[in-house]
């Protein structure tokens, strides 16, 4: 009977939510606001908005659970904490929440509901639905505005002791490096995510001389969509900022293999467009820097998944293990 | 009736083999030379020695399993496999082996062999025996001649994809830093094994005008023991290096917490015996290097074993899961 689950991605801006059966298809989907101020009005929009969902789907008997996806999401407590990019994630004296979001929902609606962060969901979505499905082994790296990572091992995600395990965005490439917003230097996030690419644009124009289609571009507003553009038009100084990238991504890939030994790598996200020009860089780096127990024995995949799809599919693959 | 196991440490000179009971006591223990160039030979000799001690302590019926810590020793195949050290390691053409230890043994002697390599059984130890007792996600850090580790996640020790999880002595410390005998440079292990850290004290003496007593010792012999005398003498130069030693295992310590947050590190291995020098830059630096999330929450803890016997009771833990 209970043949679906729900799925719902918390982002800053909006909050994506939609009715997933057992192959990965999204039945019916929806999105609300996430810019509320106060959590009362974001927890009734979204109340409100799954009860619509749900109700189209054939009532609560068919729903299995809910698995949501929220910034600082904690497997165990089902809560989101201290969240920095949640208008309503503040209390009155402005300081950062912990939100009981799982119990506050499974009140509400009368299903059990997981909660965790987006990369864990990620890597849970590639498991049940795509490339990694059968992997019991694998780190899925997504590469967006940031960089956050979840661990599989013997087919569960890594949540570690605290919930927290799987901040591989925050291991330090480059001891000494770029500043970052979590206020420590070098971590892999600033120069891999898609802000990371910019900065490295940004350095590689201000460093060389070199002719490049991206300084007819105001080099504040590089984006990385930019600067894949400029590659395919055969920009050389383009092409060199995504090895750069695939360089930085490619050592780290080798220190988290000698932690786990996955036997794939799963990369997601916005950078992963620019496949063509990364996939080549980082595989060299990663085998150029791996002991000789894993020399070209780590695959290294991307995803398959809808962009608009993912994050739904990836937080209901939750509630399939409820 | 199965009251007690054995525990087999294969080293590179010698093996020591143990009959130990549920609390942890060994309750007799002999050793063997590791030094025959044959396999057969050195398979001999410890078949005997096993059944001499397992006569000694009332027959196999009251034996649970034998536990194997060896170098490349994989868990999931029960072998050892290319192991450079081991001289009985060697087919006819001079090429390591894969050596099906478990299988032998077992046939051999009749009980259950679990076979893992040492770093891992000694993560087993303190599981079973030790510090960690009661904790269910640590990763322990071996300081030896070289530096290994035992990664528990869930109160399992992780063994990854192809058994070979947990090689943090070879993630990279510092980008380009020192050559490694993996072939590759800057690992951890060349740091912060007591071979790294008399290579330390080589640099500091060579690059330094500061006085110290360790000048007054032939370079190329000075060992990780001599350092730790003089700091007690109070030399300057010799509590720096310990600083230096302490600064790069705390912001690798602070990167592997980043991947499978655990309640707590483990350290053992000869470089403890200069706990009261390295303890607190280890955790210094550890600290400054962690997202604030996990900031003064990671425990840092020194194994009690005693060195002498803590291989054998690693490898024995191994068999009570048998």
């Amino acid at each position: 009977m209970e043949k679906y689950v729900v799925g719902i991605d918390i982002g800053g801006q909006s909050t994506k939510l939609g009715i997933v059966d057992a192959r990965g298809n999204i039945l019916c989907q929806s999105v609300i606001s996430s810019l509320q101020t106060r959590l009362d009005d974001f927890l009734d929009d979204l109340t409100r908005a799954l009860e619509e969902l749900i109700a189209k789907a054939g009532g609560k008997e068919l729903i299995r659970g809910i698995g949501v996806g929220a910034p600082n999401g904690n497997y165990y407590k089902s809560s989101i904490e201290f969240a920095p990019n949640l208008k309503w994630g503040y209390d009155d004296s402005g300081n950062p929440m912990i939100i009981q979001l799982g119990k506050i929902l499974s009140d509400r609606i009368g299903v059990p509901v997981a909660v965790t962060n987006d990369a864990n969901a990620a890597a849970q979505g590639e498991m049940t639905y795509g490339v990694a499905r059968g992997m019991k082994n694998f780190i899925m790296i997504t590469l967006g505005t940031g960089v956050g990572s979840g661990i599989v091992i013997n087919g569960q995600v890594l949540y570690g002791h605290d919930g927290f395990a799987g901040e591989l965005g925050h291991t330090i490439a480059v001891r000494g490096g770029r500043p970052c917003n979590c206020g420590r230097v070098g971590c892999l996030e600033t120069y891999t995510s898609a802000i990371g690419v910019a900065r490295t644009a940004r350095e590689f124009l201000a460093n060389s001389e070199a002719p490049s289609l991206l300084r007819e571009l105001d080099p504040e507003r590089i984006s990385s969509k930019d600067i894949y553009e400029a590659a395919e038009k055969g920009d050389a100084l383009a092409v060199e900022i995504f090895e750069y990238t695939g360089k930085i991504l490619g050592q780290s890939l080798a220190d988290f293999v000698a932690f786990s030994a996955p036997e794939a790598i799963v990369l997601f996200g916005g950078l992963t467009k620019a496949r063509k020009y990364i996939e080549e860089p980082i595989l060299r780096h990663m085998n150029d820097n791996l002991l000789n127990i894993w020399k070209n024995k780590i695959r290294l995949e991307f995803s398959q998944l809808k962009d608009s799809d993912a994050a739904i599919l990836g937080a209901s693959a939750l509630a399939w293990e409820l």
